[in-house]
């Protein structure tokens, strides 16, 4: 019986988003963080950043023959072949913003393709550093039948000393870049309990 | 000393928004059967439908020199011109809608003008009648320092028999309207109170 | 006609409650530090603090021929004088304590004695200082038609220096126990916006 | 190498608790009923029912030597050996019991034995079925480090006809009782997806 710990483990792919499209956002920068610190440490995890902002409006009206507009379809698309699901989502008036949610919800019309994949968040913010939309988009998560990995939860205070992003957005904080790690490290570990992959000696 | 009672009440403007921006919604539906009960039997209220569908997505980027865009500026202005707000919000993965919220995050950018405007919620969906998107949308409430009245809450089963809304959405229902009537009246009641107007006698 | 503003401000009863039963709790400590502040500066609060730590479990099959067990009725009929309602809500579990809850449950049993009461919260924790408490109560007030204020939010990070509190919980920081005054000016003002009392010049 | 499919499956012991503590409880009586149907249909699920309505209120104060009264440290040791959690959840004011939180938090003490496991909730009331208690348990549960089912979700109509609890409290709705048992076969596939145990061929 081939030796599994000899084989190269297979690859992850991860449909991240952001709720923020500001150019400089802190959130977007979070993301290209992970993208990084992926590329360095956890090379099984392929993260693609999915971008939202030039979706229309949900609207079902624009649902033809069982079709969506093409750039839903081209989301849904990559959130359907992901493995797991990875939001960086900003808080605006303690929620989710209104692109990201309406990104989430073209992406849930049936066939809902978020449906029983692990998901984690990292957010950016004052205050409780995003926290309030972190708890609104795992109750959306409910729905979806994305599962929410629980630990690290990762809340960056962007806006208490010392500054954690630079000004275009970039995350400059070792600190906070070790915590991006383990958040991703326990997304691809929960991901893998969930698929139930085995790993025999 | 004038008697209050004989003057006719002074009129009060109502921002009335749909987080829903398909044709038949029912919560347009709901919207539109409250400007007609309005009319009918609550003549000081004046509720103007605000349109959000051709809004950008909220984006600081495309705040320049102290600015909005255009269909922006012209929002706030609504709301800040009037007395109260309804929502017509519909549950959305047991949220509110990306449109709704989008909106929402529009006028709350400094200075936010939804500040201090007493407010109610009414929506038509499945299960909890849209229930859920009423709990997130208070919560976000308490960031713009919205005042939601608390009863009656209008939850409109809308998937259930009797049918409540025709094919166009249109609110058929006489119970359903009763109970939008009665929310009616009390936010109009709410907003007295909070607008703490005296009636002397 | 007489002049209000030479009359003495009518008493407003507040009626405050710890979700804390710990001795040294800082919640208690934000409580007690509520008390000193309207003796000294806002003499027409008169703040009593309800204890709920002897109040049996919520089960209405206690409720014999119409009565509820003496604590309870004790409890009611002090929250039914009051003129509004002071919580200090410490974050169990990202979600109000279970004395409390328990507490909140028995009043609410029908006639329900929070309704329509003026409210405002205060809480002292780690991460977002209890804040994620404040928006569990925040919905649960929905119910119980409590009219909580908006601002100030006050969440007290008790764990980051400088110490707020001595090692018997007595707050002992100045700029906490301004907010708690600002606190406090808030649900007065909004208490008589509510009870719409009118000053007449 | 043995054949997994002809080893009996291994036993899977269930916690259950029940936020209310009345005699005829509808939910007391969902767990009943999980009881039956586990010992009819599903064998390998062990279903044990713990009591809360004799714990003390949690205060930390009662923790002296680093042990818990008796009564917590019994209920910790069965939920710590149990696999996964079932919870009746009533909601009372749009949230969790004061009994049910009370229990959580106790047993969430340092060490916290609710962690890793994964746990369903069923609910009856009206309303929208008990479903705004679940949303709250599903945040606490972040905290907790519960991993949650997503589907099916269980809210029963508990007073719209036809009646699905007797006067005791059992139900009798076969409808009811079909959605329970799908209820316990998910948390029961879930558990093993997530306790990753391998059934080789």
């Amino acid at each position: 019986m081939a030796n599994a710990d000899s084989l190269p483990e297979p690859v992850m792919k991860v449909a991240a988003i952001s709720g923020s499209l500001r150019k400089s956002s802190f959130n977007r920068g979070l993301l290209r963080s992970a993208v990084e610190i992926a590329k360095e440490i956890i090379p099984h995890m392929e993260i693609e950043i999915l971008e939202i902002g030039h979706l229309p409006f949900v609207n079902t009206d624009l649902e033809v023959d069982n079709s969506f507009p093409p750039s839903v379809e081209e989301l849904r698309a990559k959130v359907l072949q992901a493995d797991c699901i990875l939001f960086a989502s900003p808080e605006y008036n303690y929620s989710v913003t209104g692109p990201l949610k309406n990104a989430i919800d073209w992406a849930s019309r049936p066939p809902n393709v978020w449906a029983d994949k692990p998901a984690a968040i990292m957010s950016a913010g004052g205050g409780f550093g995003g926290g309030l939309a972190q708890y609104h988009l795992r109750q959306i998560g409910v729905f979806l039948n994305l599962h929410f990995i629980n630990k690290p939860e990762l809340r960056v205070r962007a806006f208490e000393l010392p500054a954690k992003f630079d000004g275009d957005g970039n995350l400059v904080d070792d600190k906070v870049k070790e915590q991006v790690k383990e958040l991703l490290l326990s997304l691809s570990a929960f991901t893998r309990r969930i698929q139930n992959r085995v790993v025999l000696s």
